[in-house]
């Protein structure tokens, strides 16, 4: 078999076979094709596609180029759960503990964050002391032991993907839905888990910016899942702001124990709830999700979700005191309240922009090993279709210098777009897609 | 400027700044961008194609990331031709010494074979002592004094060709017109002429395997030439079986003296004078393609054609009695004739297989650094349309051991298709393409 042939095979539109595709994944993961030939067959595949079929050969075969995480020991089902990658998007820390607390095992590896998009790791590692990187043992027996674990990968999950993803980054072949699909659900079969729920943005922030675009990746993620035999559903919630309110390391956490404590709300909470509440239901914890979001609401007015996140906390070496005194948290030497400068309505955020605000005050990195300042970001204090006088608060800056203020200041002026007349709110979910088919939401979710 | 902002445009369909392009190919040159992104960008390029100001703009950065040669110190219009490569096909060791008889200055650098088809630089080296490597001074001063020379390139012209060329070969990008058009011209344009003839071959020995594609292909060359300022014409001619009947290096060397000599006629003969008679009306030397032929034809029965050749073959050191006497050129060990086993009509030639079968005796290089065996090749006596009997010769192996006639015996036998009705005869000209249009031929040129 020779990759010359594979491209060929592709340019020209055909299907490739699963031996073929098999041979593409094995040369990704063990380099042994050169760089440039993988980059023409990904051009290739962004621009002629893949079917069903070769998305499912491919994330499968990306699954067995590495280590599969043997999630047996821990009893009852363990339910994944995966955004593609949104800001101030906390609902892992805000979810996993309460669904954990509700009874679910919750055994997750996350991500780190890189371009606009924060990522849970980095959130986590703010938190003085706590400890991200643990053996497969220790990662299993604190899930036996505690129902949680929020940790990076154990094992050397589908190393195809580390290829493919750093080729795909330089080579303007991110926004393909089979090498999205592929490169994702790859690393979530090899974790372990028996089903997944699927978080899938759509908007200014999202890396996909339509509706319709979201739901053709969503529903490709659901067949391939379920075609892996997970069941697999996935909800398309809106990217058009940030999802909670905090955007940087330290305060996103901040905003999860907020919300764990009961001292804070709104779309993060909600977008979390329902969430967790599919994740309770995969897990056979509840018969509907409404049911299961009446636990989860129970497990967040009880405390039992912020007892349950100090508990993951501590076992994983953190400061658990951070729960009960976000104070603890690191804090950026430079605060400042920005003000709105005139009368409207929020029509509009870029919320790439802002992510990428964020990043440039040293929240995110540009290059992977760029060191984070996990103090620094900024707390939003208006929402689309908010009204605003001059004076309104606009946003609340975290920052190390009085420069990155003024710059991180600039780029979220320049990222809001404001009208004279009421404009509409975000909404936080437009679809859940399962093996059934779509079910599109026009005004919030019932 | 960055080469992933370039490949993105080009994804998304939209055509590049002259600015863009000339980053491409100053980095294609340079190496300056590393090969995956350059390869991404070609299967872009291949997919989503260019306009033909696209093209034009490739063509020259390409031609200006290197040399020029300078032939104003040869007196007169200084044509050039150059044809997409076929099997069989040595016209310009027809050609070139005819038109310089007729007083048109050859100011000529050719190319090395690869893959299937021939080089014409190859073919010369195997006359005894030939040079085809001159100092640009050399190269000038052999045309002024006798009017002809064929060499290699004297200077460093349109490095970009060669990185994009070889990344090409091995990413499945070499079938796209704006890729070819700017390979071929922007050295044709870098080599110096006033004017261009192009033979672009058609059929199953060709680049391209249909007419259109062909015509394609030759429309957007003629377009990229006049917009350059080269008056620009294109043939289509027939690659559908080898052009002469001598394949391998000094066998076509013979026919092409045979043609000079009287002694032998035939499609190579036809095709050359066509050929030889553009150049010679682009060169001002004739009012009409008719009165060009003439020329042509009355140089060849006169012997000047062949006179022109060996003061040609003197002054680059090789020796001029192989045109006196080809058994002089060199000879290979094992000779054979095969027959026809079966009565029947030829109507079919995988013609790149049949330029394969000679690469694979020896003919040829698999890779750029294979020594050639001058002397291999065979000669093959049946044309498309041909009726045989058992017993009819079918070709004449030349071979370096009976193991190598072997399988070139099979090869060869393999890429013939017969017919037990009469077929139809092979077509020299399919169209003429000029900056005004296409003029096609129904059956023949007349």
């Amino acid at each position: 078999m020779r990759m010359l042939d594979i491209i060929e095979k592709k340019k020209l539109g055909q299907a490739l076979s699963g031996e073929e595709i098999r041979f593409f994944a094995r040369a990704a993961a063990e380099k042994s094709v050169p760089d440039y030939q993988l980059s023409a067959l990904l051009m290739a595949i962004r621009l002629q596609g893949m079917t069903d079929e070769e998305t499912t050969e491919l994330t499968l075969a990306m699954r067995d180029t590495g280590d599969t995480a043997d999630l047996s020991s821990i009893p009852g089902i363990k339910v994944d759960k995966h955004s593609t990658g949104g800001v101030g998007d906390t609902t892992t820390l805000v979810l996993a503990p309460l669904v954990a607390a509700c009874g679910a095992p919750v055994a997750k590896m996350s991500g780190r964050g890189l371009g606009h998009t924060g990522g849970t790791l980095d959130k986590l590692e703010s938190i003085p002391g706590m400890r991200v990187t643990l053996t497969e043992e220790e990662f299993l027996r604190q899930v036996r032991e505690t129902g949680v674990a929020v940790v990076g990968q154990t094992g050397r999950l589908a190393p195809a993907d580390k290829t493919l993803y750093a080729l795909r980054d330089v080579t303007s072949t991110v926004d393909s839905v089979p090498l999205i699909v592929s490169s994702i659900l790859s690393k979530k079969l090899a974790a372990g888990s028996d089903a997944i729920v699927l978080d899938v943005k759509t908007g200014s922030g999202a890396l996909m910016h339509t509706l319709e675009d979201s739901i053709r990746l969503a529903r490709t993620m659901v067949q391939v899942g379920t075609l892996a035999g997970k069941p697999t559903v996935a909800m398309i919630s809106g990217m058009d702001q940030p999802l909670g309110t905090h955007v940087g390391n330290a305060l996103e956490v901040r905003e999860a124990i907020d919300i764990l404590a009961g001292r804070a709300g709104g779309d993060l909470k909600e977008v979390s709830l329902t969430l967790g509440g599919h994740m309770l239901v995969l897990a056979g914890r509840a018969g509907s999700l409404p049911e299961a979001e009446k636990m989860l609401e129970q497990a967040l007015a009880s405390g039992a979700g912020l007892r349950k996140l100090k508990e993951m906390i501590r076992a994983q070496g953190g400061d658990p005191a951070v729960c009960d005194d976000p104070g603890l948290l690191p804090q950026a030497p430079v605060r400042r309240t920005v003000t709105c400068g005139r009368e409207g309505w929020v029509r509009r955020m870029d919320t790439t922009a802002l992510g990428s605000a964020a990043q440039a005050m040293g929240a995110g990195r540009t290059r992977v090993d760029d060191q984070i300042d996990y103090a620094v970001g900024f707390v939003l204090r208006v929402r689309l279709g908010d009204r605003v006088l001059p004076g309104t608060p606009l946003c609340e800056l975290h920052a190390r210098t009085a420069e990155d203020a003024d710059r991180a200041e600039e780029a979220i002026r320049a990222a809001i777009e404001w009208s004279g007349a009421p404009c509409p709110r975000g909404q936080n979910f437009y679809a859940r897609i399962t093996a059934d088919g779509v079910e599109r939401f026009r005004d919030g979710m019932d």
